[in-house]
């Protein structure tokens, strides 16, 4: 549908625009800081999109049938708030709290306000999360809603950028529109590419883009553009929209020096200026309703089809056993979905692949964009994600992770292939810092199941949690401890052996666990000696009870032992959960970088196995 | 000048490639794992490069005047091995000790071998690393060698590559080459593009980079497409090689199921048949010499060209400080490089772009490459870098870091905008968990200083200090606590404030130093408390004798405070430096997501200013 566009119609959107300059100037200057530059070069985008394109609900910002949008360049935030404000949010005089501690008109926009699904403000974060949406509009709720974001032409260098433009493309996300503001400067200088429009539309184009090239600060193109988006079938569109920093702020326009400045004294001259364009001062703003629906859906209380299933004394993965659980999950869930970077066949999400091929979205080797793509999908409570890789290669995406958080994601992170016991590969594809980088992340959970039993159900824990979870796997085959029925809960360590005469507790996780056992044995049976052995199952929260409680027990004696390296991980939880106690700990880790070599080899080599554990009970007291 | 390429010589390379092929089958038959199916897809491209086109010496393989190679696709290292052995470094039996534990031949390619420059095997690095070597030919050395990079089809997925293609665009790097392996499958399921070698030819064209189409298995092609690069001026060339994945494996050629695995039983007739397509089975490799020079560079013991010259009570940012002892590193040796990512003016290095711009190179927005670009720039000892941005944003690049520790780099890293103590910005700027990130680096110095006189001093010990170094900085001014004159040492932290009677020993760095001062004051004066207050300097390696003998003398009492998360921070590092004390310790730290708002709002509101450690300090004993 063509939507009609009188020249009144143009010259309300123009007046809205610069309504919406005006509040950045302003909120900025109440501040003293902000970006009321980088506001100004998407006035016109806003004001089209907001007031004339997208269909949006006020009443319900999150309505799952509405538009979504993304503003990739989270430092315009201001022009954002004034954009929600101006739709009828809230009063525009809040606007003036930009920053401030007791509101949540952030310097950056977080989903604190309830018009924002995700945090932005680290940049080319953005359309990562878009195509996330854009994906669960079109193959999944298979509805109507679209997808927009706006992004610098700064941040347009970033990779994480390119390899979502290649995933849109790829999966044909003709409900995506990728707006870029291409406005010439930077922070500190200018862009490289500065004006050269052809330049940014070539790449897209060979990307696989619609292309659309328009003056950002005509209204009547923008709105023309985003009609030819809403119309291209099988390609996603790109408005590659040549703006100026600072337009319409008299001789600041296009100047260097103004990024990320409020306009202090200029302000009042600027906002006369900009006030002297409008016809109507007044200008009210109008919204147009979502259309269409969304399919109901639930995600609470995804559980297992079926329990664990289990022979005593068979060896199994954790990797494998997160493979059959998570297909156990979408056969109980048919909103649990699954991503992959093309490791899928070492992860073994390819089992849900291969039975659920809906649930299943390759990301290819792009792994930043699989977490974007995820977190994207999760919002607005569309679905439970599963992003899988080795656990080393979600380094990769540390700063999407992190901004995960920002974002209140609930997804779920699987990362395989961890410590040096996976042996020949090397150094490069061993996850010796995971659980360091995984527990930095605010309110997360970071389970590290030690059997079968035990993983299919820190899956199905996951599902239920809140916050981002990370589930660390192991490649190695490891035997099955758990009946089928054990129950495990969050923050609940399990004593996997124990006496009455024990003189150490040993705490260790996945193939240290292992090795624990195997000590506890030759302790026994050689030196006489008891040992208690605590497996975590996660390391955040850590069970500080039981671990203090079975350590006094113990000897007030305690040795971790971990296939990860020494800082963060499993040795300085327990340090944290234990600090004030009268306890002995010593700590076995992995203390310099790996080498290629048997499993067994690279155990030894740097300390973590049964005869090393044997040698730090044995010392502990002396 | 065009080299004459004879159809002996022809024969000889493709004999060659054949034998490269025939090694990689049976060293990865002999570890029973690997990636013959990897390898056999560039073994014309190797042949070509190594035994025709490439200027190198044996003797010396890191020789500076040689040309460069990166294998970014690190799991073909079985052919980077079968090439140097071919070409007479090694004999090639020892190939057969491919990933074996007591053997330099691991399973991807590291600086262990002095062939190497960096580590490879996280996909989609090594460009960046290409670029850096490039960028510091054309434009430092100002050298005749040129930089050769392989990159898989399925690692171009990464974004990080089209971050490497912009810089190396954006520069005109035209002595850099980069050869894409267009096999069409990847680990899990064919790539997204296939063979579709015109959409990574308009895509590499787009972003502009002159361009070559070939069949990677035609080596007069490929010697010929080599030579136009070398040719081309003022654009760097990327050669497209159409090619198959196990070419010549008989029915297993570009067959899916076949990544990463030795070919086991099929190896014999597999092996039998390339020796049939062999007309000189002794073929024998010839090496080209490298020509030209370098300039000789010395990277001993590069000092500040001035001391420290602040005046008590001034208040300066350590960031400010970086950016001066930047300069000042540069004054004094014309090899010291700053790379940014257009983050200059707030970390401070336009300092020395100002002073000295052939020795600051502006990476734009895209941290990865950046780090990468710094990374290989410090390859082989042309010079000492550092790259800067907001402390945060290395997340960006964790696994470009995680890979520079394995790679034996020594390149220094300087984060600002740590904490929340920057306030307005809000949670997606603040570096909160930089410290735990570079503490899990193996071999790292984290340096934290907290006032400009030892920051100066950080940035030039960790110009002089092996492995990678991380500085963090701070964004407020903050009082001068050293003299001009004072010396500082990595793993030495400092008294700043002691008496006979201190009831508590407070470990804190950065503002939450200034935080502890003004609690020392507050304790004293109001509450007749003393304290004793350390400035750690480095929290990896931490003074942990100095901390220990301090808090002994402190009635064995602890807090430590820091403007980062709890965990792997300077508290969990204080943790593991005083096990097995009877110590009592209180954390002090941010454990939640911050929020935008005042520096002095949010230091109160996560308990880490003066009045939570005032209140701390009265506890730590009840």
């Amino acid at each position: 549908m063509t939507l009609t566009l009188t020249d009144e119609k143009v010259q309300q959107l123009q007046d809205l625009a610069h309504k919406l300059r005006i509040h950045s100037i302003q909120s900025t200057n109440a501040s003293n800081s902000g970006h009321p530059t980088s506001c100004s070069s998407i006035a016109e985008i806003m004001s089209v999109l907001f007031f004339h394109t997208m269909r949006y609900s006020i009443q319900s910002p999150r309505d799952a049938a509405s538009d979504r949008f993304i503003l990739s360049k989270g430092h315009a935030a201001p022009i954002l708030y004034a954009a929600w404000a101006e739709a009828g949010l809230f009063p525009a005089g809040d606007l003036l709290n930009l920053r401030k501690f007791d509101s949540d008109l952030e310097g950056h926009p977080t989903p604190r306000l309830n018009f924002v699904d995700v945090a932005t403000g680290s940049l080319g974060q953005g359309l990562s999360v878009a195509c996330g949406m854009a994906y669960m509009g079109k193959y999944v709720d298979q509805s109507a809603y679209r997808v927009y974001c706006v992004i610098g032409d700064g941040e347009s260098a970033e990779g994480s950028i390119w390899e979502a433009v290649n995933f849109a493309s790829h999966y044909k996300l003709d409900n995506l529109c990728a707006i870029f503001d291409v406005n010439r400067l930077g922070q500190s200088d200018p862009t490289m590419l500065q004006h050269q429009v052809d330049v940014y539309g070539a790449r897209l184009c060979a990307f696989g883009f619609n292309l659309v090239l328009v003056d950002g600060h005509d209204v009547r193109a923008l709105c023309e553009a985003l009609e030819k988006a809403a119309a291209t079938k099988d390609r996603p569109t790109a408005i590659i929209a040549k703006t100026f920093k600072g337009k319409y702020f008299l001789e600041l326009e296009d100047k260097e020096g103004w990024h990320g400045k409020a306009l202090g004294e200029e302000a009042d001259r600027v906002i006369e200026h900009v006030r002297s364009l409008m016809k109507d001062p007044q200008a009210k703003a109008t919204v147009r309703q979502p259309e269409g629906s969304v399919p109901p859906v639930s995600l609470e209380n995804v559980k297992l089809s079926s329990p664990p299933s289990y022979s005593p004394g068979e060896k199994v993965a954790t990797r494998l056993a997160y493979g059959t659980a998570l297909r156990k999950l979408v056969e109980g869930n048919n909103r649990v979905m699954a991503f992959d970077a093309d490791t899928k066949n070492s992860t073994f999400s390819d089992k849900t692949r291969k039975s659920f091929p809906r649930n299943h979205v390759e990301c290819f080797i792009a792994e930043q964009n699989m977490v974007g793509v995820a977190i994207g999908a999760a919002c607005r409570d569309r679905a439970v994600v599963f992003a899988s890789t080795f656990a080393t290669f979600f380094t990769r995406a540390y700063d999407q992770i992190r901004m995960g958080a920002i974002s209140q994601t609930n997804a779920n992170f699987v990362g395989s292939h961890c410590g040096v016991s996976i042996g020949e590969d090397g150094p490069s594809q061993m996850g010796l810092e995971d659980v360091a980088m995984f527990r930095t992340i605010p309110g997360s959970t970071v389970f590290y199941p030690s059997d079968a039993v035990s993983a299919e159900r820190a899956v199905e824990l996951a599902a239920n949690t809140p916050g981002v979870c990370f589930i660390r796997t192991t490649r190695a085959n490891t035997p099955i401890l758990y009946c089928n029925d054990a129950s495990f809960r969050v923050g609940r360590a399990c004593v996997v052996r124990q006496s009455d005469a024990d003189k150490a507790l040993v705490v260790a996780a996945g193939v240290t666990l292992g090795e624990a056992i195997a000590a506890h044995d030759i302790l026994k049976q050689q030196h006489g000696t008891q040992v208690r052995i605590v497996d975590p199952f996660t390391v955040k929260p850590l069970d500080a009870a039981t671990i203090v409680s079975n350590a006094a027990q113990c000897a007030n004696a305690i040795v971790v032992v971990e296939d990860h390296y020494y800082e963060g991980g499993l040795g300085e939880a327990v340090l944290s959960a234990v600090v004030g106690q009268p306890f002995k700990v010593k700590l076995l880790a992995v203390d310099a970088v790996p080498r290629s070599g048997k499993p067994e080899q690279l155990l030894k080599a740097f300390k973590i196995d049964a005869s090393a554990i044997v040698d730090a009970v044995l010392r502990i007291h002396s």
